[in-house]
């Protein structure tokens, strides 16, 4: 089954939007051994779109659009759609009552666009779209399928929970495909390549690797392909093993895992807590923890100290040890640990103490230069960095050496 | 000047990473009044690229290309194009000098793959990486550009920025593109679309709108197309000035602005600063504030209080209040601001109570239920909301409602 993905709006042309429907359904595809063979973003051009849908159905046989459908005058999709397969609009009764129910329970007025968009097309199956306006819609024509759906991730999202994947996993059936990705942090790209080459090379030819590096992070990902499934998950479970061995430490996951799951895993299993002072990631650790279902099991909560005063008031760091050393330095960030774990009453604290940038950078301290210290009840571990980068990247980077000075902590 | 983008990686057709570079290149080239006609997406496979390159040739006159060019085997996109241009390897000098002193001041061996990154095919023009290992390729065939960049973001940034924007500003100059987008929060997409009705109805046919919904937001991106640029310039504006009239609360920023960064112009205007108390959001406001550059001029910090015990010791919040009316209330949450507020010695403070979910829903407090509240010189405001979603975009929802309270307290 070849399967291609188009998306409709300028916005994504314009790059207003980033396109992120596209990977969501990759992924869900592959998890029924579907693979994409081409994305393709057009604009909300008429005959721009017609030149898609022709050009795709020369090379596959499934067509996932995406966009194009809301009740504004510049989503035209339905209108192609409905013109390209020569049908006519008829009215979705059972799309009509949602559409006006759903207007009724928000206490809002329903008007005419709204009314429209339960029209479909005469010859297309609608797919149910519960929480959202737009209906989605199933063609066939001549063996090939196309479905359209609407931009919005979280209805499109749905319809392919709901509809989409299970109608095509019947339909497939065919070739397997297993993917496992394996998380590593705390290695560059180029030496990770040298330390796990023979490891690599002695891969069967069915198991491709694939580097995806990110900050602070490379992400390799294993795909088995095959006709055995369990056959194909052992060996890549088995080539993960061996991996173990090269570079026990740096493996933090595996696949989506975040790095403040994985730290949630292990302070979970010791019944242990954790809280965060941070003063150049403002808020950023704590949000990545706070971003993980069900956190407040294991972290008490974050002091972000954006000011020398709540540095001294709220974590207790010594006023000489601020116009001694400056609030970038060792001294200053194993106070704020050691202060955010006795005043937020947690088992372990991590603290962050940088120059994000653009601005506040010295000789002696250059954008990027970062202290971080975790505090536990071992005592205070800390450790200097240079990111040497943009303020986005050295917040995050920061963040994630933060994270993984725990991680290694707690691993001990 | 028709221009195609080509995204190669089995990684964003796995879904394994979204494709960010696109979006920000779309931005840039529109910028110099240049339009992407189409973004293709393909894998690594050499094959796919070749037809990928024939298709794109045959619509565009430029074709840039990013992805495949790191050190390790699964980038093949150098070796490529030296074949579909029929061209030979040679070494460039500047560009292995650059890699050897990139190794030499990181204190790293170099090793033969990053030796070979310096080989580039004889006929084209090469672009340097100043920030990375993997030097830009443009290629000149039959009148026909083809630019060949790296994927990883900020290499693939500093080479658009430094040469081909550059050298493509040069070859453009026919038809101008004006873009401004007005950020809109508050209103959903339908019932802004029956409020402004008369108005886009009105817009002249050369000037094209587009609503770009994001959670909690709606974006409308006015386009206007033509020769003049300050004269379309001036007609975006003039439409703009009717559409203030008609929503002019909801209007809260133009172009990239995020809320944080307008809150903070209107700080600095008034000399003020702000401070947050986060229980839902969970340092995501601190976050979104600290991303703004110079944000320390007027944020003093923010304590996350993920638990009752925080809220009263850091906060002040009354034990009485939290037993009687619950953490999610209006009572705590207005302690929280008022709390915040003089604890972090702050002019302003803003405070969030809510469900993010998935779990901690009630029939009486469901999942997405929050109370918001911001305290300032003149007193304290406080409000309920319902976004009835998931974790992810209930943060997200609560953050821009919270900001935004403060942003039309501050505009009073």
């Amino acid at each position: 089954m070849n399967v291609e993905i188009i998306t409709i709006g300028d916005e994504i042309l314009i790059g207003q939007i980033v396109d992120t429907n596209s990977a969501w359904m990759a992924v869900e595809l592959n998890q029924i051994g579907v693979k994409i063979a081409q994305i393709t973003s057009i604009s909300d051009n008429p005959e721009h779109l017609v030149e898609a849908l022709n050009n795709a159905k020369q090379r596959a046989s499934v067509v996932l659009i995406t966009g194009g459908l809301g009740p504004t005058k510049d989503d035209r999709t339905k209108k192609v759609l409905c013109e390209y397969f020569n049908s006519k609009f008829v009215l979705d009764e059972k799309t009509l009552e949602h559409v006006t129910d759903f207007f009724r329970k928000r206490g809002m007025d329903m008007i005419q666009l709204n009314h429209d968009q339960a029209l479909v097309p005469e010859c297309c199956q609608v797919l149910f779209n519960p929480v959202g306006t737009a209906p989605g819609m199933w063609f066939e024509q001549d063996g090939a399928i196309f479905v359209s759906m609407p931009g919005v991730p979280f209805e499109m999202k749905q319809m392919m929970t709901d509809h989409v994947i299970p109608r095509l996993t019947k339909l497939s059936g065919r070739g397997k495909i297993v993917h496992k990705t394996v998380l590593v942090i705390g290695i560059g790209e180029s030496i990770l390549a040298e330390m796990i080459e023979s490891w690599e090379d002695a891969l069967s030819d069915y198991i491709h690797l694939a580097y995806l590096p990110s900050p602070g992070l490379v992400k390799l990902r294993l795909s088995a392909f095959g006709d055995d499934e369990q056959k194909l998950k052992n060996e890549v479970d088995a080539e993960i093993e061996k991996l173990k061995q090269i570079i026990p430490d740096s493996i933090y996951g595996y696949g989506e895992e975040t790095l403040a799951q994985v730290v949630g895993k292990l302070l979970i299993e010791k019944g242990q807590t954790m809280c965060t002072a941070e003063s150049c990631t403002g808020g950023f650790i704590a949000h990545s923890v706070t971003s993980v279902p069900g956190s407040s099991n294991w972290f008490k909560g974050s002091v972000v100290a954006y000011s020398n005063e709540i540095k001294q008031q709220l974590l207790g760091v010594k006023e000489e040890s601020l116009s001694n050393y400056g609030a970038v330095s060792e001294q200053v960030v194993r106070e704020m640990a050691e202060g955010a774990r006795k005043v937020l009453n947690a088992d372990f604290a991590v603290a962050t103490s940088g120059v994000a940038g653009p601005d506040g950078g010295t000789v002696e301290k250059p954008v990027g230069s970062v202290w971080i210290a975790v505090a536990g009840p071992q005592g205070t571990k800390a450790a200097f960095y240079n990111f040497a980068n943009n303020r986005e990247r050295n917040i995050i980077r920061s963040g994630q050496a933060a994270l993984d000075m725990l991680r290694l902590l707690l691993l001990k």
